[in-house]
């Protein structure tokens, strides 16, 4: 099968996966406790410093959901775009596991800014009130764009002004990257990013995320709520090995590379087919266009994809490290036959 | 001091008073296994049913949360107006207490309608996605303004076909019914309300609220969500109290109507005034309006109010049981010197 | 009804019934910014020090829960007696709204020491174990014993040394202060309890309960907690009537006396029956004592009162500021009669 | 290095490896929602039936706390050993994540029966205790002992006489199984067990675990459970790939023969040494001994094992799928000459 539905629809790329085999002998200590584990948070240290207190995590949503809750109170609330993976993809964790509220902001291409956010901050002080005191955005957004590196800082500096953190969902960190031409310190750290989901699976791991406290203040005793989250897996090595691989000879730069632009040829290429048209920027490995309606059902039988809103007959194509260039031709060829 | 802020900044009608006096002797069964609270229960009974299944507590955020936490599952939301109380004046509760998402639908003057809940319901089945599975309107809105009988029975029938429950905040509910010139059970039981969240405080009571389950079946084991939530007031007979005298000889409906007919007096009286205008019908207890803005602090200080919207310049008035027609007079004489 | 079954069966005592009323006239600001509220907490202040963050509350559940919920984290856990109401009497709420884990100790007569205490200690910093953060001692205990002042010292010196806070459970902090001879503050301040339930619903208020944080540091920002715990009552000048009563000429020293006297009183008269054996040591207002099986339920007809454990026939007796010389002979009477 | 410290500490049997890849090409559908893991659910069904409810999740204590949590209301508790994994080792998850009070029985050796659970049924019905709603048992226990087929059968049918449901934490199943000479089928669903924690992790997996509702009316709606409670792994069939191995040719079945084997021999072996003391029943993987305090450190060196009650100076030694009979006569010799 070759499909277009998500990056999370790929397999293992195979110097990860022999990462993988090359860490499965002998017993090793439990729990993260071992000399692989610690080779990759080596790795990452030097990506974002060596204060930045780094957690391996299964799951996106537990490394955003846990996050939040750790850098809040139950009074709190985080503000976010509506379109936000956290406000309407996690089936609800933020509210129940970790107790707090979202509101959102107004957001253009699932972009926020400081203008948007602002008024949702009148309630403050007011006890009747939750308190805005996280924003949380993703890079790259749900939607395929990107923040270049002077909104990220706007975005942060009117945080800290006003007294509040930045959590930054890098899901498909790496592909934002590739876009900015920036270095993961640069798109975070020199930000001013607080802290930061950290994505491995879509870029080619197989289970792989990590929770970033860029802010080490805010990472205290994360250990435990990583633990009561159920999220510490006993086998980490495993986990180690992915990040270990990823990290090496930028391998992460290849995989998000190689998505991009075949995200940019296929965008491309749709152009000229006058029936459909690009709704958002294609600045990373997700295309948004609108079809007719009838060419969706048979398109999907071929490759798999995603409706993105049915009223308007909007679908998401997404490319990953493992698409081929030829797996877009084919795609198109089949667009236009059936269109 | 007379305050146009809150009818909570009433004190409490003489005749409650007078039945909280009249309890005050003997020992008597505690957590509502007492004749007062039995007799109260017999006369919601005559209103609601013999089958609701009622339950007193002390503060209208806790019935509106522990009734929504009650009737849901950790991985369900509510559908609510963005201007709903429990969206936005109960501190995150019910996201914090109850572990539930809120998702608001755009409401006109305060209140909800099938198109706009409509679309709300169309990511279920969907396992990332919060599953809505309560409709939740109030009875008179926030912003004062009351749902036909016509409408509210519309809003039910669609969430049953659903699947959906329908619960109202009762806050204000007396109000509601004077404006509806209908009783308790035409405007709930009869429009196929499932759980009503009933408020005497603003009406004329000390601290009298109640959890009433229409739907019996959805009542079911309440008693430990009310214990658990903190709510099992220990000497119960002058909560019960309150509500023999409230649902004695109409009381409720003649504090709610004075408390209505002095806003439409207000109401009227200020339109004469060119430099205000009324922003949402006056159908309760509360004038909505926008003032010069120089005249709200000098106004504030002799009389109370609420600004509503800062920016608009937009103030709340709220009358109630205890507002006397001199008062209105005295007030819009302010007023208008201050103009 | 004269009952012997809680301090709660008895109703309000008349000066502060009387406080109610004569708070009951004009409009005043809602949520405790009034001055009786004020003036109420004032007087607490002269207890407690003017640096102390006092909240009145609706329960006793509430209190103690929402306390403990607000000073600790979600991977801590509290430990307290097996007899603790917060473990056996709240249907879960620590557990529940506050998210986290009770740990007992065992406990003699109620009472917790640092010999029970310390092996509960043992898995700190192992992320695999819930980390103790709080002791919460009952003040008088549930079964109607005190902690002398060095008791408690001890308990809040070893409690610091190990960086854990103490919480007590005041519901009944008169009758162990008449026990003691001691004023509030020397039995909660000066032994270096961080944060105390007070409460006065017990010992003749209506329903008026405090959270007295102490330690002023660990109660920044209980006023969210408080709202969002459903607990900020809207017309808070009637709980801070029954407090500014109670506090005004030594009214709770007063109710509290008389309540311990009379137990007092019955502990002595029953110690003459053999077939009555008293089985913890009778401090407070509280008498446990085992009894023929086939008297409980005809005593309970005419007196109302607990069995405590049904295996051991064993009962509870409690007095109130309202029992009378009277009753307690009608009752020592009638129990004789059956015996 | 060769451990005796968990059997998490051993690494992916070579046969599960090889499944991981072989099915790595291609794109998959995410989310389970591919052929790997309907293939390896159809071999679940051969265990527990069509009818049973399975869901593939990433740890242990999410398999444990997310499976407590759909089967109880909030004011609900679970009752288990003082030892279980549940009460001592996922840092509160219970308690924080699903809202639920543990409440814990006298067990022997780890097991509970009908005479320790009975006692903690008395506060049934009372709205001021916590509901008892299930049973949690592990098989083997934390302690390595199980329970016969009569006794899980006695604790179940007691369990559904008296309205509770019956959960197998089942981290170590493949050990008791074997213990037993009885299939998963009859120890779990022919015993009247109601759900399954089934552990793959510790058996030879990397990491996999399943929630598996044999009642099926009880797992209904547990997918948004898992989704919410962050255990969706997208890239499932590499789950999926894992417990397909082990439930091939009984793999599962040799991998913890081979543990409970060395076990035994190890056991067998100690025993001569006067100076080591087994102090529970050998069944399964873990052999619980005290030993000569000194010796501890100096044998943890060579090879990494956990001191259990440091008091007593009893430790626990684990055998895995990966142990050898060499590495225990290594184990063996290396203690004698510390002796």
């Amino acid at each position: 099968m070759r499909a277009f539905a998500s990056d999370n629809y790929s397999g293992v790329h195979p110097l990860i996966m022999q990462e993988i085999i090359n860490v499965n002998s002998d017993d090793m200590s439990s729990y993260g406790n071992d000399p692989v584990s610690e080779a990759a948070l080596e790795l990452f240290s030097k990506h974002f410093g060596s204060d930045a207190k780094i957690f391996f995590m299964a799951t996106g949503t537990a490394t955003n959901t846990l996050i939040l809750k750790h850098i809040t109170n139950s009074w709190n609330s985080v503000i976010c775009a509506d379109t936000a993976h956290i406000n309407v993809d996690e089936c609800g964790a933020v509210e129940a596991i970790a107790g707090i509220k979202i509101i959102h902001a107004e957001a253009v291409h699932g972009k926020l800014n400081v203008e948007s956010i602002a008024p949702l901050l009148a309630g403050r002080k007011d006890v009747h009130q939750s308190q805005p005191a996280v924003i949380s955005i993703a890079q790259n957004t749900e939607l395929g764009t990107v923040y270049t590196l002077a909104e990220t800082k706007a975005i942060c500096d009117y945080a800290h002004e006003q007294g509040l953190l930045v959590h930054m969902d890098g899901a498909r960190l790496a592909n934002a990257a590739i876009r900015l031409g920036a270095s993961f310190k640069e798109m975070t750290v020199d930000c001013g990013v607080d802290v930061l989901s950290f994505g491995g699976t879509k870029n080619g791991c197989m289970c792989a995320e990590a929770a970033i406290f860029i802010n080490p203040e805010i990472g205290k005793n994360f250990e435990f709520v990583r633990k009561q989250g159920m999220q510490l897996i006993s086998k980490m090595r495993y986990v180690g090995a992915q990040f270990k691989a990823l990290l090496t000879d930028e391998l992460w730069k290849k995989n998000a590379t190689k998505a991009n632009e075949l995200a940019t040829i296929l965008a491309h290429k749709v152009q000229e087919i006058s029936e459909v048209k690009i709704t958002h920027p294609v600045e990373t490995n997700a295309v948004f266009v609108t079809v007719p309606p009838h060419v969706i059902p048979q398109l999907q039988e071929k490759f798999p994809f995603y409706v993105w809103d049915e009223s308007a007959s909007e679908v998401r194509w997404m490319t990953s490290w493992a698409t081929t260039e030829e797996d877009v031709e084919n795609f198109v060829s089949s667009l236009k036959d059936l269109i």
